[in-house]
């Protein structure tokens, strides 16, 4: 069973605290946008589908406050709502997503009344969590028929259940996989700054009874060069027209060393990680993240005291290094600049 | 100024404990052989040439020991001593030949006295001290004719002053290269587990006011993607006679990177590091560690209890991904097998 990452709890939410595990599955209860902004921050709650979901359950959380108000300036505090979160973090594009979808939604009711309104906006925010719910089962269902019958599998990051509202996309791919009878072993690499592999991934595979080691992320070469790896899995926080795809720091490396050893590469997101409007990987903007996650990171420093750090959060993997991508609607192969063009021709996101 | 990571005290062992640092500079007084193993299985000392020095030196401190003792008792307490740090670490191969070193010595001077014997070691000891500082200066020297006037250098691990009795190695042409005038700017991959950039490369060069900024192992690719690096220096634990390199897990991955971005990843080591008796990489004994120093490192616990963890501490380069090796005597180019042997067949190490 997933664990809930976020909910909707009538005019609150409520998220799992990411920074307390594995040590402590602590749920917090947020009733304002600049706690929720913190959270997100943070990275209490993150993974590019939940926190597209968080943005959304924000404005709908704004909108059960300052009913009191005049309506003109509860809308503004709604579009400030907008505002705060897109400030939160710049990289994920389904954050963007979620918000121009309430924002669409505000400009679409505004002759409505503050009630109507406000239950259409939670309507919305529980109908983008209620999507992704689905779409984790059919990317799960898509991508599992491209891993084999036994197949050790390496992962990055968190694109799990924490990452999303149900069973992940990269780790939905393996849920799904394991359920219809695969023998998969997982080696996830624990993720530095923040190790979501150690902490979550570890911790969501494990709790699922899920064969799973933990590897320092400087270890996959070795494995990858020990035949040891059958296929790579990771997801995506945005993922450009020509299929260059930011992802957490790293990603860019493995990679690279999927391309030398022959292993193939799949990138597993939702439509809603495309950016159609950007060209390429250029453009993606790449959130540079405080030093002090690398230095001083779990209450323990491990660098000389003011020494410079760069910790970028995500990198860019150009699309000629991805296999494939897994979606909810079908696999895309290349070349990219097609088939994406051909899916959001089809069938923009809304 | 280079720290003494290791010194003769008449009759102790007197080492930087780094394990105290970047936090704490302690230096620990050694007066027994189970001491010295337990310094260097814990990597209170660590670093190829330094734990061949440190080898050499803990036969010594045993000669000091024991001298009441039949002359015959004696010996077998040298001899298993020399068993006993043998069984410290596998990789590295300067701790194998330093204490092989030690041994022949001991064969060479059995029909002389105690005290003869005892001063002989004690000055072999000495020897392999001042010969490595040389070996880091004439290294130092050699290397930093590669290095560009201005250059952005990536490191991994730590290949410096505190690995060796002097300069260092990687970290040797480092010094040369800025102390010849050259423009040195330099990324230190953090390493993990155990943090040996963050936490000691980081620091020796901080201390030597070289420009050094720290990154999480996994963004050395993103930074190489940006054009950011301009060649890679490493050390190394043990080479094979064919040029296969092992060293610092994540060394592998460097060296894939520099082979897609085109850049020169240099192998920086004395030839003492070279074993000549081994053919290839397939043969070099790769020392796997407690998955403890991935998972509660630095007193935190950072995935689930029981969790598997798989925890090599080095890994294996092909000779093919290494532009040249850097050496006390003269830089090795391809075709490995030739510019090694010729060494070798010339000048074979003591």
């Amino acid at each position: 069973m997933p664990v809930k990452t976020i909910e909707w709890l009538g005019g609150k939410i409520r998220i799992i605290d990411q920074t307390q595990l594995p040590e402590q599955l602590i749920y917090l209860t947020i009733d304002r946008v600049e706690e929720l902004a913190e959270a997100i921050r943070n990275l209490r709650i993150r993974g590019a589908p939940a926190i597209g979901i968080a943005g959304a359950m924000g404005v709908a959380l704004t909108a059960f406050q300052h009913t009191e108000e005049d309506k003109n300036r509860w809308i503004e505090k709604l579009i400030s709502t907008i505002h705060i979160l897109k400030e939160t973090r710049p990289t994920a594009v389904n954050l963007f997503w979620a918000l121009d979808r309430m924002r669409r939604l505000i400009n679409s009711t505004e002759d409505e009344s503050v009630e109507t309104i406000r239950d259409r906006l939670v309507e919305e925010a529980l109908s983008i969590l209620e999507e992704d719910r689905q779409i984790c089962r059919r990317i799960g269902k898509n991508g599992a028929a491209l891993i084999p019958q036994e197949a050790t599998i390496l992962t990055h990051c968190n694109a799990g259940s924490l990452a999303t509202a149900d069973y992940g996309t990269a780790l939905g791919v393996v849920y799904t996989a394991v359920e219809s009878g695969k023998k998969v072993k997982v080696y996830a690499d624990e993720t530095r700054p923040l190790l979501q592999g150690s902490r979550l991934t570890a911790w969501e595979l494990k709790e699922s009874g899920i064969d799973v080691t933990v590897i320092c992320d400087s270890a996959a070469g070795f494995l990858m060069e020990q035949k040891k790896i059958d296929c790579i899995l990771v997801g995506a926080d945005r993922i450009a027209a020509n299929g260059d795809v930011a992802n957490k720091v790293g990603t860019y490396t493995l990679a690279v060393l999927a391309q030398k050893h022959r292993i193939p590469f799949y990138v597993v997101a939702p439509l809603s990680s495309f950016d159609f409007s950007i060209t390429s990987g250029d453009f993606i903007p790449i959130e540079e993240r405080s030093g002090e996650e690398v230095v001083n990171g779990f209450e323990t420093r491990t660098a000389p005291t003011g020494i410079r750090v760069y910790n970028p959060a995500f990198d860019i993997t150009p699309h000629e290094l991805v296999h494939a991508f897994v979606t909810e609607q079908k696999i895309l192969y290349p070349p990219y600049i097609k088939s994406i063009s051909d899916i959001f021709g089809k069938n923009s996101p809304k």
